[in-house]
């Protein structure tokens, strides 16, 4: 007889990668996070400007947690070819907690982004000394002439993972939104200090679903049913080094339904009840609360969430959009919600 | 030295591929098939409700040409569970020139399709008998729980090509608007009776250009970078069983910028001089006539073109849109145009 679970009871979520943008939608966006369920957050620096000091760090945490008092800001710069070992040090000594590595010019405001990692030896060194963590868009951009696409850019990234691993041992990595099996098995076959974030729309997202459909284009895009299933198959096994970061990244409705869409699946406003029906329909609901509160804040070394939330079995309906900007499957019926305190 | 080609004249085209719909939409596009070139067109037959008859097509013939009386209307019918070999031989009576075979739920209109090709022995050996040739959508569609996505659909297709033409391999067969390296490899490898249609944004396109891109957004969909230079290739040999289907599919922009686009890339209008920029790009202009002019009509069974018409290199920019359809590449200067006559 099948027994189906009613509710779950598990730690405030860590998301350990957020987009939350600036003004209005920063406004929109920053006062949900609590309500998907995320207590703590890893905001990615790549606003406008990106933030590339731990001078406007602080000024963006401060920010943030204006409008939200009640929730975690962790922060992080975006590594430029200007960032420097003192800037790295300045940074950890003000809270920061890791540095955001774009490829030059694969996603939003990624123009800053950096083209030779491993060419940045004192940062990365630096980074090892004041253990602040590496988070990478693990994406090999594609230059005019090259034969990468967005199918096979992760898969080709992964040997820059393998080198820095290599050189860098004792840093911590992140490789983040892992959407391929290959990735996957790379990082199982790495050392403890490497890990990755899986989004909650990228287990349950493959190609078709975003072909043509703007609200679930993002990226790295989804890619084969066959890496979906790694994917599915890494978290229903509760492997630790694989944990919660959601790339939540709000759009307005008309950057998204257009000619040319923005990439990015909006999904803090409902984050755990979306990966509550994930996970429920794999048969793993006992494996969420450690993918979404234990795993991610070990890997980080941070103090167990206080406060916990309580996840029931009772349907939901996703609402059309928040502020203009839509949410990830809007209109559907979620079987989950998130109890009233 | 590097001589440049200044102009090149060929017989009017044959656009073995277009849907060129009802109602407002074909009295904006079938008046813009000559413009681009093509004197004759083979009519895709998924309109509401779908051509399915010896007196359907012979109906919608007429009204095609009563708005474009100076082009070669060629007609096809959809290919449902319903056909008989009696409707096969009254088509091929009629002047229909093929059977139009949509995997049911691949695309536009393709909810009449059928699922088993094979089991439709007398239907396809009336189109044997009768000559009439048939064109396959060649996807495998999916179904619940099946791993099929839009990448492979269309090589998980070539096994039911070949058995087709190792069934029946007197009937000609068109797998059109191939988009792989494998089905490229396929149809070389098979009979006389057996080719392939290509079109002009697939010569162009990969998967980085429409992921996100709606008006570059079609089923099959661009694949990777070599998939695209195979296609490249087959064209630049001059392969005599590939040739022009344009698959010309429009869309009215509200149909397309929005949150789930549907499928098809508006060519008809600018045709020729798509093609005259890639093959120019491809060192291959001398190639475009025998694969817009030649090697269809001959596959077809076709009388030459009586006309013929002149590309010179002159540059003209895209139109934003033609009666609310947005064109291919809308706002890009062409290096080649159609002279006036």
């Amino acid at each position: 007889m099948k027994t189906t679970m009613t509710s779950l009871t598990l730690p405030l979520a860590d998301d350990l990668h957020v987009h939350l943008r600036q003004g209005d939608v920063l406004r929109t966006v920053v006062p949900l996070l609590r309500a998907g369920g995320a207590g703590r957050v890893l905001v990615m620096p790549n606003t406008t400007p990106p933030v590339t000091s731990a001078g406007q760090a602080v000024a963006y945490r401060a920010e943030l947690r204006a409008v939200a008092p009640d929730v975690d800001f962790l922060m992080t710069l975006y590594f430029t070819p200007a960032l420097t070992p003192d800037e790295v040090r300045r940074a950890a000594a003000a809270g920061v907690v890791g540095i955001k590595v774009y490829p030059h010019g694969v996603t939003t405001n990624s123009a800053s982004g950096v083209e030779d990692l491993l060419a940045f030896g004192p940062v990365l060194a630096a980074m090892e000394a004041a253990d602040l963590v590496l988070e990478l868009h693990g994406e090999l951009p594609a230059h005019a002439g090259s034969d990468v696409c967005v199918l096979d850019a992760e898969e080709r990234f992964l040997p820059t993972l393998r080198s820095l691993h290599d050189r860098y041992p004792r840093l911590r990595i992140v490789l983040e939104h892992v959407t391929t099996a290959r990735a996957v098995d790379a990082v199982k076959s790495l050392g403890a200090t490497v890990a990755a974030t899986i989004t909650a729309h990228h287990l349950d997202l493959m190609i078709d679903d975003w072909a043509g459909k703007n609200h679930n284009f993002c990226k790295p895009v989804a890619k084969y049913p066959s890496d979906r299933a790694a994917l599915r198959a890494v978290v229903g096994e509760g492997h630790p080094r694989f944990f919660l970061g959601s790339d939540s990244a709000p759009h307005p409705r008309t950057a998204k339904e257009c000619a040319s869409a923005c990439a990015g699946v909006f999904t803090s406003p409902l984050l755990l009840a979306y990966l509550a029906d994930t996970f429920e329909g794999l048969g793993a609901l006992d494996r969420l609360p450690a993918f979404a509160s234990e795993f991610g804040c070990r890997f980080y070394r941070l103090p167990p969430a206080r406060e916990t939330i309580r996840l029931v079995r009772e349907p939901q309906v996703v609402p059309p959009a928040y502020g203009g900007v839509v949410p990830y499957r809007a209109g559907a019926t979620l079987n989950w919600r998130i109890a009233a305190a």
